[in-house]
């Protein structure tokens, strides 16, 4: 069947005629636009408001072979949201309601389009939090199709470990459960964690049912300065391998730390800097802090400085949350190259110490910035709009960073995903999986109308 | 193509004259004998030395149509490695090297043949530990495809959360790498997940990368009885909502104490009892022993027994690991019927209490047993040999037992797994989530050919 995506926009409108928008500049704001990828716009933009429309929505355009993109905030870094081969973006926003709070079992029941800040502020009385922080205010149900994790994850994990059930549309317009509430099953595969990380290839996520946690009795926040960046990844190294129970442990070389400076009007040590969260009660988490601190010490680590003053650590975290911005305010008119890699713990110090050593030799301008807990960390390569030919840089520089990243028995995304961006690194890592991993798209979307030219390069997008 | 078994096993022996066996009492070893599951021979034994022969095999096999069975240690309980249309089993237990240890992340990589007791006894002068313990010293391959879980998981996850990478050998005999040793990835679908808990039908674990953990440096044990068994499931419910940090609590009802001390020769009240372990800083576990043991003296808790020496623990527990054994013996000349199921927490007492209500109404013996932290609970129920007639009965109770998680928001098996004793089960729990599993079944074994009959009902066995 040919694609026909002018019959399947009329039929489209006609079935839902308040809730579907041709107008160029909403489509424009449902492609890409917070990275390098250049944006390829939706034909249309459908505001579902319901699980009943998305399926009936995902019935008739999959009639005209029509792609179909699912949208949450368009926060996403690898072009996920983009439709190379032009289609309908469905806009999950509406549907962000919060359908149950089960306090007595720690797990709630949310929408796609509800996102991470909108559920922790519905929880903060139950005393309840969602840890999930990939820094933007994503939505819930994008950062389960991305697999997304952040700041929280070195001691809250991500949202593999989030997720506990879904409710997803098929691409056949089929609504499909997985997962339950009980803490762990052993009934049948895994369809919820095939699903989480798909990036919306699969199916469209309608609903979620998240695990969330207590919020701790005590929190302590602060920050600890480098004289090199190594020292301060050998003192993660060491936080990690002793079992100390960080919350939050991130890493910002010293031009992002200018950045940060510039960008927020903050005065952070212009160094490689350390920031850190603890979480327990009173005693472990001054115990905790006490055993880092000494770590840090051996790391040639200074310049601490330790809050529990909510707003004081608020305050830090808002500095740390604004770092890509910063990175892309550090040269007026220039476009952002953000990519992540992810490495085991022990290969984290090499791992950047090369990367910073690439990122001079290419004579490239690229803060590093990293959940270094986990190993991950991002490169924010800035390229001057006038200089379009460091392009070319950028990209074998990128390339030299995944097979780093590879060599050391790592991946090429720890968090952004494939997207369009790194389709041909997963082509590299995966290799043996890839043709399962082909096989069970090509199961689930014959048609191939779910996202498609995302994840797999095979499809000439 | 039609199977031929004969000209299967004859290819399989003059390729594999020595690890080739076709005789009767090894064939019987290598089907179900712990559950009261009749057991249904393969024709022959393949004892696997690597990879390749793993390969080798099923390609040779895949040719003949001829089904094949992974085999571990044999101590599944759902009927996993029956053969109920004949064919191979591939005997894994030869491929038991643990090919490295990463003790500075904290990770392993082993062969499946590996058992978590030879797993922990290699770990032991490296400071680690590898938490998975369903009680049985089960092979690790078979933990994985079963997604076990056992006394440690309300603290340590469970395989969902152990396994980092696998080498799977495909229906097709292809050789596959999913997952790496990064803490976190977003690199394509999570296929480590799908073949956790496949149950050997999608393919043949030949490699496993495991998360382990630090061994605590203070560990504390105890018991606690209790009046009645909802008292002692509420007291496991606060304690879960309170978020104290228990590495074990498990749950004996007075019938299963009894059994036990018959068995092992202890002297344990014969109430409904909670098994407990703490593990941290001497300080941490202190704590979290004294803030549980409030809690169980709001619900009546008496007889508080804690010992921190290593070995009064282990007896302990060798008592609660002998706990089917010991139920089994209760009534000379036999048959166990062994069932698990999984609800939230909050619903536990409730759905333990309906269910020892149902135990007497239905006139069955069956001591309640379970890993109660995660709402996890089994029921070991006899059935005395010339009572053949009860079985009707107990077929009944088990539906309800099932149905009645289901009600709770919970599954039919919290860590079974579906195997052969639970695919009705599974077709109403899981519903529309089923045709997906399976066309993914079809799609990577469009033959049939891995474990068939297990998980799904549709093939007539």
């Amino acid at each position: 069947m040919d694609t026909n995506i002018n019959a399947a926009v009329a039929a489209l409108t006609s079935t839902f005629p308040n809730e579907t928008s041709l107008n160029k500049d909403i489509c424009a704001q449902h492609a890409h636009t917070t990275s390098h990828i250049p944006a390829q716009l939706p034909d249309a933009v459908l505001f579902a408001e319901n699980t009943e429309q998305v399926a009936q929505a995902v019935t008739i355009l999959a009639k005209h072979n029509c792609p179909i993109i699912a949208f949450g905030t368009g926060t996403s870094l690898e072009g996920h949201i983009n439709a190379p081969m032009g289609g309908i973006s469905i806009d999950l926003s509406r549907m962000n309601n919060i359908l149950a709070v089960n306090q007595e079992d720690m797990d709630v029941v949310v929408q796609p389009g509800v996102t991470r800040v909108h559920l922790n502020q519905h929880l903060r009385d139950t005393g309840l939090f969602f840890p999930i922080d990939p820094g933007a205010d994503a939505s819930i149900g994008g950062m389960a199709a991305t697999r997304a994790s952040g700041t929280n994850a070195v001691r809250y994990g991500t949202m593999r470990e989030a997720v506990m059930a879904l409710e997803v549309v098929l691409p056949n317009g089929a609504i499909m459960r997985t997962g339950g509430r009980a803490r762990k099953s052993a009934a049948g595969y895994d369809l919820t964690n095939l699903f989480v990380g798909s990036e919306g290839t699969l199916g469209i996520i309608t609903e979620l049912t998240l695990r969330v946690h207590g919020i701790p009795n005590h929190i302590s926040g602060g920050i600890c300065s480098f004289p090199t960046i190594t020292k301060a990844c050998e003192a993660v190294i060491e936080t990690i391998q002793m079992g100390i129970r960080v919350a939050r442990i991130e890493l910002l070389d010293a031009l992002q730390v200018k950045a940060c400076n510039l960008y927020s009007k903050s005065s952070l040590p212009e160094r490689p800097l350390l920031l850190l969260e603890f979480h327990g009660n009173e005693q472990s988490v001054e115990e905790d802090r006490r055993s880092f601190q000494e770590i840090a010490e051996d790391h040639g680590g200074t310049a601490f400085q330790w809050s529990i003053d909510a707003e004081e650590r608020n305050k830090l975290w808002k500095v740390r949350h604004d770092a890509f911005w910063a990175a892309s305010s550090l040269i007026p008119d220039a476009s952002i190259f953000t990519t992540d890699v992810c490495v085991p713990i022990s290969r984290l110090a090499e791992c950047v110490d090369a990367t910073q050593r690439d990122i001079a030799e290419s004579q490239l301008i690229s803060p590093i910035v990293g959940h270094v807990g986990d190993g991950n960390f991002h490169c924010l390569i800035l390229m001057p709009n006038d200089k379009p030919d460091m392009e070319e840089r950028i990209e074998a520089f990128c390339q030299r960073l995944s097979q780093r990243a590879l060599d050391m028995g790592g991946t090429c995304t720890g968090e952004h995903g494939i997207g369009q961006g790194k389709r041909n690194f997963l082509a590299i890592e995966a290799q043996s999986a890839l043709p399962i991993m082909q096989a069970i798209k090509m199961q689930l979307d014959p048609q191939n109308i779910m996202n498609p030219g995302k994840i797999f390069l095979d499809d000439n997008s």
